[in-house]
C-alpha cells in the first residue's frame, strides 16, 4: 500500500509562504510515490499541496467538509464528500499514515489532535506562526510518548514523513 | 475527473452470486477507467468489487466505518478511515457519481437514500432478493423525479452507470 | 432512566394529517413521562411532535443536521447541533429506545434502517403513504427477527412504544 | 431556552483535583438552572460533572462517542449516542452555549477548537496542567477576537459562563 501523507495548515488566511511550502511538500510527496491527502478546499494549503502533487503526477485525495463539489480544488483527483463540516477532520487524520502541518489555526490543531490519538507521526514546518508551533518538541499527552516534530523546510518534512512511516 | 462509481450491497450475508456479480462489476468499472468506491470491508460485495477492479488495474477507494485498517480489504488502494460506523454511508453516497446495488439490507438501503437525496443515479441488479429490490422502477420521493433503475446483469449496470453520469 | 422515543417522518412535504398525528404522538409521549427525540427542524413532523409534547410539559430533544439554531424548532428544549447533515440520522436512531414513523421519505427510512441495525422497536402509523409503509409486518433483514409494526393511530403507537421498551 | 454549558477535560487520566472541580462545576450549573452537557463517559470529568449536577437536581446530557449505553455515566439523564468516536467532539461544542475546561488533553483541545470556530465563550480553570492551559489569555485565531479565559475556581467558571452567554 502506498504511503498516504496528510498536508494540513492555513486555509482562508494562508500567506504566500504557506502556499509555496505546501506546493513543494505536494511535489515531494508525489516524487516519492506517496498519496497526498488534504482537506479538499480550493484555497489555502490544501489547494497548493494538491497543485504541487499534480505537477509530479501524484494522486490527490480531498476530504471535503461539504456535500458537493462547489468548493473542491481542481487539483483533487478523488473528492471524498463528507457533508459533515469540521467533523471531517477526524477522517482526514485517521486516513493518513503521517501528518505535515504548514501553519494552521484551530482546525489544523484539531486534525493534529485526532492524529495524535492514533499515534500518527506529526511534523510541523517551523517559523510559520501557526497555532501548532508552540507544541514542537512536546508530547500532547503524557501517556503517549509521541513528540510533535519540527522541521526546517518542505523537503525535510516529506523525507521525515516517509521515514517515520516505514515499518520497523 | 474520472467517474467514481459506488458498489454497495450484501456485506456479512453475501452469497456466491452476490460476490460473482460484484467482482464482475468491479472489473467493468476498471475497464472503463472509472474509480471504484466501496464500503472498505474485507468481505461481501465491497471486497469482491474491489478484487474485480484490481484484476483490471483499477483504482479502489474504501470508505470504512472503522478508525483503523484491521477489517479493511486488501484490494482497497486507498482506505478512508472514518471511525464513524454506519454514518459513513453518507460519505460513500455523496462521494460517488452513481451507485450500483447488488443485493443488500438496511445499510445498503440507507446508502441509496443518501444518494437519492442528492439525485445520484441508483442502479439495482435484479433478482438478488435485496431490500432495495421492491423499489425498482419507483421514485423514492414524489418531489424528485429520479427512478431507481433495475438492470439484468453486471455489464449492463456499469454501462448504465457511466451513461447516466455523462454530462449532457 | 426515562424512555426516549424518537418521532420521525415527513419534513418539508408533511400534510395536515401528518402534523395532527405527530402532535398527538408528542402529547402522548409527554403524558407517559417519556422524552421526545426528533430531528429538530422547525417544520414537519419534528416540529409538530415537539409542539405536542410541550402542550403536556414534556421534555423535547432535537438532533439537528445544522451547526446552529437558525432552523431549529421553538418547541425543542435541548437542541443537539451536529453540523453533519443527514449523518445525524444515525445519532437520532441510536439515541432512542424506540422509533415511531409518521409518513416519511428517504431520510425517515434511513433513520429506521439505523434503528433496525440496533434492534430498536420500529412502529409505523398506517395509511399515511410514507416510504416505510410497504415494510409493515416484514423483517428488514432476515437475520434479525424484528418486524416493522404497523398501528392504526397515535395513541396506539405510543402505547406500543412504551410496552416494547419495558425490560422483561 | 435554558443555558447549555459543556464541561470538558481529563477523561481516563483525571486526578482527584479534576474530579472535585468538575463535581462542583456541575453543582453550580444546576444551581443556576443550566443544563449540563458532557462527553457522556462513566469516568473522568464528564462523570464527575454529571454527578455534581444531579446533586442539585440538574438536567444532564451526555454526547457519547459510542453507539450504545455500555460506557455511559449513570449520572447522565439523556444519552446522545453518536457511534462516531471523537467526531462527537464537534457535536458537543456546537450544542453548548459556553465551554468550561478542567484539565484535558488532545480531545479536550479539539472540543475547544470546535467551540472557538463558532465563537463560543471558552473558560479554562487554571493550574490544572491540561493541554489548553498555555492558551489562556490568547486568541486561537487572529481573525476572531475571542480570548480563551482563565479562572481560579469552579464557582468563578460557572458564574462567568452564564454571564458571557447572556444576550446583550
Amino acid at each position: 500500500m502506498k504511503k498516504r501523507i496528510a498536508v494540513i495548515g492555513h486555509d482562508r488566511y494562508a500567506k504566500q509562504i504557506h502556499l509555496d511550502i505546501a506546493e513543494e511538500v505536494g511535489r515531494e510527496i508525489a516524487l516519492r510515490n506517496g498519496i497526498l491527502i488534504c482537506g479538499g478546499n480550493n484555497r489555502g494549503v490544501a489547494n497548493a499541496a494538491a497543485k504541487g502533487a499534480k505537477q509530479n503526477n501524484g494522486l490527490t485525495i480531498g476530504i471535503s467538509p461539504d456535500p458537493d463539489l462547489t468548493n473542491v480544488s481542481k487539483f483533487v483527483d478523488i473528492p471524498i464528500l463528507t457533508g459533515m463540516g469540521f467533523a471531517r477532520n477526524q477522517i482526514l487524520a485517521f486516513s493518513a499514515d503521517a501528518l505535515i502541518s504548514i501553519g494552521g489555526g484551530v482546525g489544523t490543531f484539531c486534525e493534529m489532535a485526532y492524529g495524535y490519538a492514533y499515534s500518527k507521526p506529526i511534523i510541523v514546518v517551523k517559523d510559520l506562526k501557526g497555532l501548532p508551533e508552540p507544541f514542537i518538541g512536546k508530547y500532547l499527552d503524557d501517556k503517549k510518548k509521541v513528540k510533535i516534530i519540527g522541521v526546517e523546510n518542505a523537503k525535510e518534512a516529506v523525507k521525515l514523513a516517509f521515514k517515520l512511516t516505514e515499518k520497523g
